[in-house]
C-alpha cells in the first residue's frame, strides 16, 4: 500500500469549475493500492475577506491595537472556516465523479499544533484513523493552514501555511511524495517574466529550493521546504491548470543525492525588496557589531547581508548591511538614536537597490563560480555594492535599475538559457 | 447563579456594525451572578451563498439529483462554516468592549445530534464545561444550526435551526429564559403590513405561538417553540435594532398559566400558500378516505384542512382538502392516476384561495367565538369555502383576493385593534 498527498492552492480551487478540475486531477492519480489525501487552501480571496471582517475588532476604543493574546484565538476560528468550505466542496466534487471521499477537519484528524494562535507550529499529526480510511480507498480531503490545540481550540499556521500542512501530513502518513498543484507548472531557472529563455527544472534539491524560495521565488513556502527537507518528503510542484492526462511533469524537490547531473548553478533569483544601510566611521572595538545588530534585532529588523571594512581614519571601520525595504527607516532610526553611544559618524540609507543571487549545489565542488558572476556583471557595466556568499549561493547587491539586465546576463553566463 | 441565553439571527449580525451592536446588547444583559450564552446565525446571505456553492455538485453527470446520503454530510461541512465565522467575530466584538468571551463550536461543546445530515435532530447537549465557563463570567458564543454526531461528523439542523439551537442550549443550561433578538420587536396580533392597528403582544402562550408560527407568522421557527413548550423554556422575542438601554419589552412566549388575562382571541393569522382540491362523487365505502390520503402522504403532499360531505347521488360523497399551493398539481395528478380505482367522478383544483385563522387560548372556555368570525366575514360579503377548527383556533378558507379585508375585519371584530 502506497500513499500520496496532493495539495491545491487558493487559485487552483478558485471557483466550482476549478474545484471540479481538481477532482478530476485527483481521480487520475488514483490507482489500486495507493491511498490519497488532498490538502486544500481556501477559495482564492476568501481568507482575505475573512481577515478583513476580523479587522473591525482589532482596534481598541482608544485607537491602539488589541493584544494578540485576546484576539488571535478567535481570529483563527474565523479565518480557518475558509478551508473548511473547500474541503466539503472538493469531497462533493469527488463523489460527483464516482470517487469515495470525505473531509477531515483539523480537529477530526487531529492535526495537533501548539497554541501560538495565528502562527501555530505543527506538533503531532495522528494518522491512524485517516490513514486507515485512505488505505480503504476513501480519498481524504484535509484543510491546509488549520490545526487544533491540545485543549481543542482551532489554530492556523499563518499565511501560506497550507503547503506546510501538506508536507506535514505527507510525513505523518509516510507518503511517497507530496504533489503541490499551483498556478505555475514548476520551478524555473529564474523568473520567466524577466527572462523569456527561463527553463523549468526537472529536479531541484531542498537546499537549492530553500535559497530560491527565501530569495523571492514564491512557488513554495520556505517553511514547507524546510519541513520536507527535515522529514525527507519529496515534493513535486506542478500545474493545476493542465487538464488531467496532459503532460505535466512539474519539478521534483528532492534530496541532493537523487540529482545525478548536478548543475553548478541551478537558478538565478532576485529580490527588489531590499535597502542598504551604510554606517561610516564606526568605532572599532570589540562588541560594537554585537551592539549594533542587537539593537536592530530588538527592533525586529531582519538584517540580511553584512559587510565590514576598514575606514580611512585609524581606529574606525565602515559597516554596510541590507534589510527589507520597509524596515529601512526603522533601522536608520534605531542607529541614529544610539549614534553617540555606539560611535557612528555618518548613516546613509539607499533604498533603490536589489539583490541578485545565483544558486547551485554544484558550487560546492566547483571553483571559478564567483568569477563568472562578477565578470558577467562587469561586462554589462553593473556595479556591485555588496557581496555575500554561502555554500551554495552567491548574492550581490546592485542598483535596482539593473535588476533585469543582471538576471538575464547571469542566466546566459551560467548556460541556463533554453535552446 | 442564574443563566440566560441570547440569540441573534442573520440580519441581527448582518455586518460588523450589527455584530458590534449585538455585543453591546449582550453587555447590557450582563449582571453579577448571571452566566450568558449567545447563539448566533450566519451573517445574512452567507448560508445562501454557501448552499449555492454546493449546488454545483448536487447534480449527477446524467442530470439526476445526487443521493442525499452521499451529499448531505459534506453539505453540512460547507454550510455550517457560516455560523463559525459569526461566533469568532462576536467573541472578538465582546472582548473589544472589555467583556471576557469565547466561541464554542458544536463539536467543542459537544452539541450532539443524530446523523440525519442537513436536518439533524438534537440529542444530548453536554453543558458541564460551557456551563462552568459562563458561570465564571466568560460569555459563550455558540453557533446556531450546527451540531456534531457521535462519530464526530458536523451536522446542521436544517434552515432556521438556529432558534432551535438556542432553545436546546437554554434547556440544557437550565437558563431562566431564551431571548431571541430579531428584526421585529415582538409577536403581533396580526401582520402589521396588513393591519396598521396591529398590536405587539406582551405575552403569548406556547400553544398560541405554535398556531401562529405554523400559520405563517414567521417570527419563530415552529420547531423551536415546540422544544421550548416541551422543556418549559420561556422565550422572549425582541428587537436587535433598538440601541441597548432603550425600551425593548418584546413578547414573552410562556406557559399558559403565566398569562393572567387570557384573550379569547390573541391573534389573526393568514396564509396565501394554499390550494383547494375538490373531489366530487367519491364512492362512499369504508377505507376510501384512508386510500386517498394514504396516496397523498406517499407523494409527500402535506394535506391541511379536510371537509367531507354527502353528494347528491346516493352512495357518493364529496371530499375537499387543502394543501400548499406548490403541491396542488402533484395532488391532483396522484388522484387522477388512481381515479377509477378509488372511484372519483370529478377533480377540481382552485389555487387562488387563502386561509385565515383566529387563535386564542381563551377560546377553550368561551362560546360564540366562531359565530363572531362568521358574522364578521358575512358582513363584508366574504364567502367561506371550508372551515377547520382546533381547540384554540378556527380557520376558514376564502377567496385569496379577500385576504386583507378578512384579516382586518376579524382584527376589529375581536377587539384587537390598538387604541
Amino acid at each position: 500500500m502506497s500513499r500520496l498527498v496532493l495539495k491545491f492552492g487558493g487559485t487552483s480551487v478558485g471557483d466550482v469549475d476549478r474545484i471540479a478540475r481538481a477532482a478530476r486531477i485527483v481521480a487520475a492519480e488514483r490507482t489500486p493500492g495507493r491511498g490519497l489525501a488532498v490538502v486544500v487552501s481556501a477559495i482564492a480571496g476568501e481568507t482575505d475577506r475573512l481577515v478583513q471582517l476580523t479587522r473591525a475588532f482589532a482596534v481598541r476604543a482608544d485607537g491602539g491595537p488589541v493584544d494578540p493574546k485576546t484576539f488571535d484565538d478567535e481570529y483563527d476560528v474565523v479565518v480557518s472556516s475558509g478551508e473548511q468550505v473547500t474541503t466539503g466542496l472538493l469531497a462533493l466534487a469527488l463523489r460527483n465523479i464516482g470517487i469515495a471521499a470525505r473531509s477531515w477537519q483539523g480537529w477530526q484528524i487531529p492535526f495537533r499544533t501548539d497554541n501560538a494562535h495565528a502562527k501555530a507550529r505543527i506538533g503531532d499529526v495522528r494518522c491512524n484513523e485517516i490513514g486507515a480510511s485512505i488505505d480503504a480507498g476513501v480519498v481524504a480531503v484535509v484543510p491546509g493552514f488549520q490545526g487544533v490545540t491540545e485543549d481543542q481550540r482551532i489554530t492556523t499556521l499563518g499565511r501560506g501555511g497550507s503547503d506546510t500542512s501538506a508536507v506535514a501530513l505527507a510525513a505523518a502518513l509516510g507518503a511517497e511524495r507530496c504533489d503541490i498543484y499551483t498556478d505555475v507548472d514548476g520551478v524555473y531557472t529564474t523568473d520567466p517574466r524577466i527572462v523569456a529563455k527561463a527553463r523549468r527544472l526537472d529536479r531541484i534539491s531542498y537546499e537549492e529550493m530553500l535559497e530560491m524560495a527565501s530569495l523571492g521565488a514564491k512557488v513554495l513556502q520556505t517553511r514547507s521546504v524546510e519541513l520536507a527537507f527535515a522529514k525527507r518528503v519529496p515534493i513535486r510542484v506542478l500545474s493545476s491548470l493542465v487538464e488531467p492526462g496532459a503532460p505535466n511533469p512539474g519539478t521534483l524537490v528532492c534530496p541532493e543525492e537523487e540529482i545525478v547531473e548536478k548543475q553548478v548553478v541551478s537558478g538565478v533569483a532576485y529580490s527588489r525588496d531590499e535597502a542598504k544601510v551604510t554606517l561610516l566611521g564606526v568605532e572599532d572595538h570589540p562588541g560594537v557589531a554585537a551592539d549594533i545588530f542587537g539593537r536592530l534585532a530588538d527592533a525586529n529588523v531582519n538584517v540580511d547581508m553584512i559587510v565590514q571594512s576598514e575606514a580611512r581614519q585609524p581606529g574606525r571601520q565602515n559597516i554596510v548591511f541590507t534589510c527589507p525595504d520597509r524596515d529601512a527607516p526603522k533601522a536608520a532610526a534605531v542607529i541614529q538614536e544610539a549614534r553617540e553611544k555606539i560611535g557612528v559618524e555618518e548613516i546613509h540609507v539607499r533604498r533603490d537597490v536589489a539583490k541578485v543571487s545565483v544558486i547551485g549545489i554544484g558550487m560546492r565542488s566547483q571553483v571559478g563560480v564567483a568569477r563568472t558572476m562578477f565578470a558577467a556583471l562587469a561586462q554589462k557595466g553593473i556595479n556591485i555594492e555588496a557581496i555575500a556568499t554561502s555554500e551554495i549561493k552567491i548574492s550581490v547587491l546592485i542598483d535596482a535599475a539593473y535588476t533585469e539586465l543582471a538576471v538575464r546576463a547571469l542566466h546566459t553566463a551560467y548556460g541556463l538559457d533554453a535552446a
